[in-house]
């Protein structure tokens, strides 16, 4: 290795010092991913010239500061291209040639095997293809109308990830938004992981669909440095209301002649002689260092915050009937006092209540139209900007969006998703519109809150406490209206739950959520009504779900009847189930209520009738735990 | 109600004829909705006209015979427009006029909220957005390449879902395999649920889109019969290799002033008062019955079956180490000798060794590159023709397609999926490829069956149970090599367990699946060595779970430690729960051991660690249940 560090300088980098740093990025690409024995070498290598250049001329950034407001972003949609990006924060000095040699892909180290916010300058994690783009939206929506500020979004694509549909939900959603501050690079290798992409280096075609889709279009011979500076200053310049998409025509494994354009080299670390032979090619071992443009100080704090903002929740009478969507729209819009709460939907704002918020601050609400895909992740862009964005559609169609849910706890995002219309409770629109897998999903998501009130008082609190819970949090909202149980000010911590009636003589535990808790409540009276004692236990908070009140009803009352509005499998039920192992605390009998039958369409009752949540159902659950026949 | 009934017959209609037709269809589809209290009619009003012609002139359908091979389709990807299907029926003659006014969305009816296959001319399910046209692609795919019948497949989209990208996944595929079977029609009615659409009446920016994808486009006034029968002749009549799209201008609420092209009606009965009006308006009720075109009879049988093809499993030998994802592509070839078996991947098919088939059978193999939502669609629709495909990716990805999974589920499908490089033990690649939410979701997927093989053996036998498994059926492979455990001939049965080494006195049962299963053999050998008898159960069936071995377990042990490579919520360990709680088995000491960390990268036995589910860690767990410390 070169001892000496040439530092490259924008106004002062020549065409053949940029030639050179692409090969550095290439030569360092290879040797992390030899080194670390797995790794993507040649989809880096395809990409470094790009690199180069955006890196040495037209990135804004400093480096020394990644909290700066007013930086650029640089997302890596190709994830798996670490090699090459980990190759870029050495070039620029924030990773030493060290720590890329001995941490790429290894336990504990930072430098993963594709890119996480656990590093400074990484915004959200991507190796799930087609989210990088869409994520980017977000930062750009973040950028044009939250922050205002002059940054630039660049996304570095991959050809073969333009087959996602999410990649044109965030074009299309770019061009709606009129993002001229997001400028992606696509990559166009023609290879992806088994063989030619399905239109290899058919530009034109991507350009039409591009343009087709609103977006300004550049083509570009990525590796040609010269022609790369012009289109990048070109790209970062917008001089429309525009995204801008720049087709870089680009050969996978570019500079090594035995993997140049080649089939069967995706995703395979160069053995060392090979490795060795390619460094050689290459011209060798290089230490340039990139000095980049920075941006203008914003001055601005890292993150918005609430401000002084005087936030009121809506309170509601007892025994008033209230859908808890509805508390939700209440409550979103008392949070719109405070600046830093951003509301975004999928097209069904007057289902989900979110309109209340869109009506009332229009300009930090974003109408994604039916695109759950790009709702969550312009919600996780959004989020790494410091805003606390809520989403919301029907419970049911969160699961389009699972993959990117997924990946935002990767991304350590900070998001409130909030589904509506959960369960056979919805009636007569039938199965294609009842969540009854969300509480399974959601709890499977790692950190994740999971919160599910059955009235308008508690809604409004968890609202409330969503604002400001870190990591994933879910919140399922019911369709109809129900009676209001709570009366204001009662606190509801997440993690806690809410005692009905408790006795030291009760005999059984009712436990339900949302809808069914309403259940479980007339079940308790009809019970009374017998001389059965029970108690019943609103589990609004799934997970983290209170063990400590969960495990003094099971010492005290030996049974529990679960009953939930979803399918049986990992929802409320087996929380409490896994609850109770986890505490040790066996011997309890356990009666487990959920929706087994596929539903169709009808009157509620009916529904919860034939799914065998019904008052009379768990009523007759209780006693059955009991032993005791119903009188008469 | 007009007593006599009209025939119409494809060659004698009159226009005049078509547009009573079409004033039937919004009539009934009015009186449908208003009787039911709920749907939604003025979706169903903007492509009467569409629907009324192309039933009396162009499809090819025997409703007398659902089941004739050589039938056309007719899909509503716009669900919620079933009044307008089922008027449809009711003029075709298969659905009285009685079924449709009382039967519409009421319990136990056949007439849904939203189109699914109870009904015997629905091919699948359709009311989440955006799945229509993709499991359209996949019945079109059928017919081009397996069945080569010349039905063609006609589905009506909304204009709202074209925001969602699967939409143009199914495009682009309709494009790449030369789908001129398909024909698109998008009812351009300007409004979604909230308000306009993003495009409105652009039918312009509509048609840039569709050509960039590849589709014929044409354009229509959607309520000019005379101009629809014209397009929908050259439609019908493929004189390319590509899908067509009609893109037809109309007005929600066509035909009833008080509601015509105005916004908040969307999904809204018309009060019976109104109602009343709009009959008025509209005409009044008729009776029209269509007589249409059939197709040609195949002479098929309804479904393809296995014929007399010859199946040889492949064979592993004991000790020899194979990763569970290649004997599912040993597996899969193997099945691929009977013509029913059909492959489907998402361009990972040298990870998931679905390349052994399409290099065996490339023409039942289907190449669905990174596009995870077209390929489950392409499944679901393939399925529907009597098919058995089996569709790959890695099992992180199938989160992409989950709504498509669980509306699989609603459509009755049969299909198989397989996720590869499942959980922590993949390594070096980290988070964003590790699947550790795919147990929970596919658990609850209504009448799912989840498996999880830890061996090739076992692997070869449930890749074959899988065949003719009903419903969605999931297995979950393992990317790096284990032992084989199982010898040739050993019987998988789906539902079933392995019992490893179970003597009278057990003090513990070590529970895990797949790669943990190896782990808790090794623990079990740890734990004798110090005098501790340990059962290990392989519980490669999660769903249905074998409740009787485990409850002779329970019985017989009193501790279980449960292990996955999985996140703590919904997987083996709830389902294990679960299964106890069902048998009313309390009284077991439970430990679960799952990944309830974020991993990162690394080697397979550090993040084994890392997770608390190494050999180690089961050990240690089975001690303190048991309340041993280790000996020395």
């Amino acid at each position: 290795m070169s001892g000496d560090q040439a530092v490259l300088s924008p106004a002062h980098v020549t065409l053949e010092e940029l030639r050179e740093l692409g090969q550095q990025l290439r030569v360092d690409s290879i040797r992390a991913s030899t080194s670390a024995g797995s790794g993507h070498p040649t989809s880096s290598m395809s990409a470094a010239d790009l690199l180069a250049v955006l890196i040495a001329r037209h990135l804004r950034y400093d480096w020394s500061d990644p909290g700066e407001a007013a930086n650029d972003h640089l997302i890596f949609s190709k994830g798996h291209a670490s090699p090459l990006l980990y190759s870029v924060f050495k070039a620029v000095g924030v990773v030493s040639d060290d720590e890329l040699m001995t941490g790429y892909r290894r336990f504990g180290s930072r430098l993963e095997g594709h890119p996480t916010p656990i590093l400074p300058w990484v915004d959200v994690a991507t190796g799930s293809l087609g989210q990088g783009l869409p994520a980017g939206v977000g930062i750009a929506l973040a950028g044009r109308y939250l922050d205002k500020l002059p940054y630039r979004v660049w996304v570095l694509c991959g050809d073969s990830e333009m087959a996602e549909g999410s990649m044109w939900e965030a074009l299309d959603k770019a061009r709606y938004y009129h993002l001229s501050n997001l400028i992606v690079i696509i990559d166009v290798n023609r290879l992806g992981q088994r063989g030619p992409t399905e239109l290899s280096w058919e530009l034109e075609a991507y350009a039409r669909r591009v343009e087709a889709f609103g977006g300004r279009v550049l083509e570009v011979d990525g590796h040609d440095v010269a022609a790369i500076d012009k289109a990048l200053a070109h790209a970062g310049e917008p001089d429309s209301d525009r995204p801008t998409v720049l087709l870089a025509r680009t050969e996978k494994g570019r500079g090594f002649s035995e993997v140049q354009d080649r089939e069967g080299w995706h995703g395979k670390p160069l053995p060392a002689d090979m490795a060795q032979r390619a460094i050689i090619e290459l011209g060798g071992e290089r230490n340039l260092r990139v000095n980049g443009l920075k941006p203008q100080p914003s001055g601005r704090p890292q993150r918005p915050g609430p401000g002084d903002a005087k936030v009121t929740m809506p309170t509601y009478t007892r025994g008033a009937k209230v859908a808890t969507r509805k508390a939700y729209g209440d409550a979103l819009k008392a949070l719109g006092t405070r600046p830093d709460v951003v509301a975004l939907d999928g097209e069904v704002s007057n289902s989900t209540f979110a309109d209340e918020f869109a009506q009332a601050y229009p300009e930090r609400y974003f109408e994604m139209f039916i695109a759950e895909q790009q709702m969550v992740a312009a919600a996780v862009g959004i989020s790494t900007r410091g805003y606390r964005p809520f989403a919301s559609t029907f419970a049911a169609f969160m699961t389009r969006a699972y993959d990117f849910i997924r990946m935002a706890a990767i991304s350590l995002a900070d998001i409130r998703l909030v589904g509506s219309h959960a369960g056979v409770e919805i009636g007569a629109d039938g199965p294609s519109q009842m969540g009854l897998e969300d509480l399974a999903i959601f709890r499977a998501v790692h950190g994740s809150t999971v919160l599910y009130p059955s009235d308008a008082t508690t809604t409004a609190a968890l609202v409330g406490a969503m604002a400001d819970q870190d990591g994933v949090s879910y919140m399922r909202t019911t369709r109809g209206a129900y009676p209001v149980l709570y009366a204001e000010g009662e606190p509801f911590p997440i993690g806690g739950c809410k005692v009905h009636g408790a006795t030291p003589s009760d005999q059984v535990t009712l436990i339900g959520a949302g809808v069914t808790l309403h259940n479980c409540l007339s079940a308790a009276e009809a019970l009374r009504s017998d001389g059965i004692a029970a108690r019943v236990i609103d589990l609004y908070s799934i997970k983290p779900v209170d063990t400590a009140t969960l495990a003094v009803a099971a010492r005290e009352t030996g049974r529990f009847v679960l009953v939930e509005d979803h399918h049986p499998e990992g929802g409320l039920g087996e929380a409490v189930l896994e609850a109770m192992a986890s505490e040790g605390l066996t011997g309890v009998a356990v009666a487990h209520l959920a929706v087994s039958v596929m539903p169709g369409s009808g009157p509620t009752e009916e529904l919860f009738n034939q799914a065998g949540i019904s008052v009379d159902h768990i009523a007759a659950a209780a006693r059955q735990l009991i032993g005791a026949a119903k009188p008469g």
